[in-house]
């Protein structure tokens, strides 16, 4: 098909030095922060500023779809008029969903984030696949045909996540790390070109090797995204991404929220540009 | 608080001989079979054909979420009247949604779905805890205090669930069964009434025992909400759902949406009624 893969679109954000991703999340307590009511519109204008301020200077944004979703209609239709101005504004667009489930009920899922055309339409979406790996298949489509990218759930930062991430699979891996494998399998049975359009979240706060995933130099295969929140707010240092992610980190999306959305809007694009500008120069050495 | 728990509320419906939760799942092929458009005005049609023929009939309604969310804020407007009908015909709905997420994130989401007066206000909702059953917590304020409920994806029965459910905690259970313990030890400490307000997810076409779940008879605590696809077309019969729950059954919602679906509105009162009898004979014995 014509239209460039996700992997190639992340791969052009890379190489203008673009790694970080612009979280929107429009809690009551941000809202209140930024001198906005808790409602749809509030919600609409704290995404638009983000993303007035993110154009040119992150790679992305990330909107927290549950935010909006409280709204009901009303706040998906604010997401809709969000995901247009960035749209127009040349950002990708991770929509934070985390959606996961089986058969014609995912690929609904994958039709409404990933579908050219559609209002809630996005460049990639986080997904959960507590019922495996091989439920994504609904969404493959949509990366194959029109450049769209997943983000599936590895290893997450919050304590209780171990209880199911760490456990082991009957072939010895821990679920974490077969997230992570499959993704990679997925990028490399493809041949894409550098930057795979599958990738993972994992938390830059982990020690991942606990996790049984392998953070070793590879030697083949396309990179694989990685999406990571953890620096900023949460402690993690973009400094130490290379010891954090190794082999793995080569694609690397710093998400940062808290960071570029606390103080409002006055001053949010200084704060973006200097978050952004303060990536790009940990990762110099480490693109891909 | 003076509302009823959700647990009470199921009970209710079971010293009806309610026990059918009708699907309404409307996608792109059963709407045709409708002869209704796939857009956001034709699923608001099964939807709300659905509801007249489950009132007063079935302990329920289950919209399954994504069928609506391709169709963006139009799809979610469609959804609310649904849901305000079925509030009207005084049936329980499930709000199959299989959110999950952290922290403030899944606290906008139970927000979404389980706040009274909200445009998205449903009676329980599915969710998905790939980052641990305690990220739950943010939806059980409105357990406690509306009378809401959760159903927690335990163990599903598409064959690559089994990667994940049946991978092995570092305490020696199995995901799935932790799911079903932890549910079952929330309900027991808020000591409610005889059937609880946290259930879980289990397909009935399934092997519990493989999965480590107990399904001996229980001597004590309230019983579990279990909501279970898999009868009728995937193949799972009613009649069997002793042999197939055991002690872990006797609050038990059977869905069945293709058996009841197929074949477009006309009937789809007497089929809904049909299935309905079914299930309330085959379990007459096994009620809490």
């Amino acid at each position: 098909m014509s239209s460039p893969s996700f992997g190639d679109r992340l791969a052009t954000e890379f190489a203008a030095s673009r790694h970080l991703c612009a979280g929107i999340d429009p809690h009551a307590p941000l809202l209140s922060d930024w001198g906005l009511g808790d409602d749809a519109a509030g919600a609409e204008r704290m995404g638009r500023e983000v993303v007035a301020a993110a154009a040119g200077v992150a790679a992305c944004v990330k909107p927290q779809v549950a935010f909006f979703e409280r709204f009901g209609a009303t706040g998906f239709a604010a997401l809709e008029r969000v995901l247009a101005d960035a749209r127009d504004a040349g950002l990708l667009v991770v929509a934070d969903v985390k959606r996961g489930d089986i058969g014609s009920s995912f690929a609904a899922y994958a039709d409404a984030w990933l579908t050219p055309g559609s209002p809630l339409e996005a460049d990639a979406m986080t997904v959960a696949a507590y019922q495996g790996f091989g439920t994504l298949e609904g969404a493959f489509r949509h990366v194959r045909r029109h450049g769209k990218g997943l983000f599936v759930l590895a290893a997450t930062s919050n304590p209780e996540a171990r209880e199911v991430q760490l456990s082991r699979r009957e072939d010895g891996r821990s679920v974490a790390a077969a997230m992570v494998d499959d993704a990679l399998a997925w990028n490399a049975a493809e041949r894409t070109g550098p930057v795979g359009s599958v990738g993972v979240v994992l938390g830059a706060t982990l020690d991942l090797t606990a996790f049984g995933i392998d953070t070793g130099e590879r030697e083949r295969g396309p990179a694989l995204p990685v999406l990571a929140p953890g620096f900023g707010h949460q402690g993690a240092r973009i400094e130490d991404a290379g010891a954090i992610f190794g082999g793995i980190g080569h694609a690397l999306l710093a998400n940062e929220s808290r960071s570029i959305l606390v103080g409002g809007a006055e001053g949010l694009a200084d704060r973006v540009r200097s978050r952004a500008e303060s990536v790009a120069v940990a990762l110099e050495e480490r693109r891909v």
